[in-house]
């Protein structure tokens, strides 16, 4: 058993609690976005997940949270004891960059030298004590003037995320794991992540960033000046009667960019970028394959139900059903088969085509049908 | 063209309007059982079908439907211009014995002589003038003294229809097609089937029935006497005051038969059973895979969707859908798909398994799922 952790030394914790996760629908939507679901049957949602793991990283005072003014209510419902002074509410979704270097620009006015890790609302990672130590090494690491990511060891070749090149160890005091980053490459081909998985030098990208808020502001300076100057702006006025006036007026002309563009990538570039290679499970449970297998267990042979009140009478050996209502769901001579039944959208699928639900969200987008996104 | 057909003489046509039709649950069920449903895309319901077929063959002052109470509104709704004293409500099904035996001795009490031809309420027959034909000659051998069914060529091994097997040809004046049966044959394996559709002796047996009430009556009582004791009570109190007390006490005790055994069998082992070979297409439309060959004009790759509200997102190249609502119902990846959502209940198989919809139904019976059913 571990010892109680103590909090990292002038950390703050970011969770950007934006995405929908569209390859979730019609589970996931504008309303109902993916870390308000529990999709690993824990009983309670990712986001709670998420904050429960880290509280013992920078304790439950020093965690920010970002997110749309339409889920204010549901994230504080999740999080009672998430500080009012720790909401940033997003009146439009502007991208990862915003999100992020906002939190950071607003904290370092705050607290000038402070340490910022970001972590995805939405993803799973059971083993907290690991994840912790992880995030120590990074803020370490940070703390020398690093950018770093912690990058998660592949345990297949997936083609649904990006991945990152370590090489060289850094010498940093009390970070032993830091590697230098070689390069940021986008999700490849399976050949490609073949290859990648036999080299041993690849690692998960799972959007994770760790640096102090003054160093990641300047490495956003160097690639996108406008784009930090109206967060100086934004930030500058947030602690102040302003706040409404200045958000109304520069938010909603900030550039969209993910981080890893913006930041991650020019910092690779540069040299300033390391890696903490994590040794935690990890998973961003992105398509209803990824759910079925963990709620299974990995088991490749069970059909996994979700839904307090389901009513499912089924042959089927293997998928997965999402009920939210008490209909009778009946399956029959179906194999590997995903069916989510919501009030008002009904998808059928096949594990093998979990990843392609997107496009059904896309093709919905240009369709008119913005009521059950 | 042919000429406005004459009502066959003293003809009256039965509907015996009682199956649910478990094989297309959840769309067919207890409160809305398959002839009230528009399965063929006509435009109008299977019953209404059936009964614009049956008006040239008999006129529609001569045609009984036989049905439960609990339909009676519907029925009347299907076919306003039905008599009332052309409605016999059972207060609980007891099979087609009774149904149709019941009507035949009512309508030789009410007109002695007069010839019944029964004919389900939910199959479909395209070719009106053949099927009128049919019955003209079944009417005349019916009236030489003959059970009479009319046979349906068989074109495929169809394991999910009985089959009859005929052979001499009867000189019966008027009725040139007539030939004598030789055995009614339950549902065969697909070996046997394949070999009755090689012989060119079977015909599909699709529960028509044509006989002079009297002779209908006379043979129920050899195989069924108690039955038929019943069913002449029952007869004699229907036009009087007593009907009420006289079905609440005789009606549900009566054996629950199919006339296929009580009346069909045994006069084909008498020498008593005559066939005419109907010339005329046939589909009893069993499952959701006879409903999307129907609703496809017999293409195998069209997805056909069913319902006027259907909003359906597919990238399905085969395969049907039928929603009763107003849901997005998306299918990503997934072939000869069948899915039916109704409000309270879901299917999703594939045409391959549709014939083991049933059993499905059975299970929710046995499981306290008749809210459903």
């Amino acid at each position: 058993m571990p010892a109680t952790r103590r909090p990292i030394d002038r950390f703050y914790s970011v969770i950007p609690a934006g995405g929908v996760g569209s390859r979730l629908w019609p589970l996931s939507r504008a309303d109902a976005p993916k870390f308000l679901h529990d999709l690993t049957g824990s009983g309670q949602t990712l986001l709670r997940d998420t904050w429960d793991r880290l509280v013992p990283v920078s304790g439950e005072q020093r965690i920010m949270v970002v997110t749309g003014r339409a889920h204010r209510a549901a994230v504080e419902k999740q999080l009672p004891e998430l500080a009012d002074r720790n909401v940033v509410l997003e009146s439009e979704g502007r991208d990862s960059t915003a999100a992020i270097c906002l939190a950071a620009a607003i904290l370092e006015r705050r607290e000038p030298g402070v340490i910022i890790g970001s972590f995805a609302a939405d993803h799973v990672i059971p083993d907290t004590e690991l994840f912790a130590e992880a995030v120590s090494e990074a803020a370490l690491a940070a703390d020398a003037g690093y950018i770093v990511t912690i990058g998660i060891r592949p345990t297949e070749p997936a083609i649904g995320f990006g991945y990152i090149q370590a090489s060289a160890a850094l010498a940093i005091e009390g970070a032993p794991s830091a590697l230098t980053v070689e390069k940021f490459v986008e999700k490849p081909t399976l050949v490609v992540a073949k290859k990648y998985l036999e080299s041993g030098e690849f690692l998960w990208n799972a959007g994770m960033f760790i640096a102090r808020a003054d160093r990641l502001l300047e490495e956003l300076g160097r690639s996108e000046p406008a784009l930090l100057a109206g967060i100086q702006e934004l930030a500058a006025a947030w602690d102040t009667p302003e706040r409404g006036a200045v958000v109304d007026r520069v938010w909603p002309n900030l550039k969209k960019i993910a981080i890893d563009y913006s930041v991650a990538e020019p910092a690779a570039r540069a040299g300033a970028l390391a890696v903490i290679p994590g040794r935690f499970r990890w998973d961003d449970i992105g398509d209803f394959a990824s759910v079925r297998k963990m709620q299974s267990g990995g088991r490749a042979s069970d059909l996994v139900i979700l839904g307090e009140d389901a009513r499912i009478l089924s042959d089927a050996s293997s998928g997965i059903v999402v009920s939210q209502s008490k209909r009778v769901i009946s399956l029959i001579g179906v194999k590997n088969i995903v069916v989510v039944d919501t009030p008002d959208a009904l998808l059928v699928t096949t594990t093998a085509n979990a990843q392609r639900v997107k496009s059904v969200v896309d093709a919905l987008k240009l369709s008119g049908g913005d009521d059950v996104l």
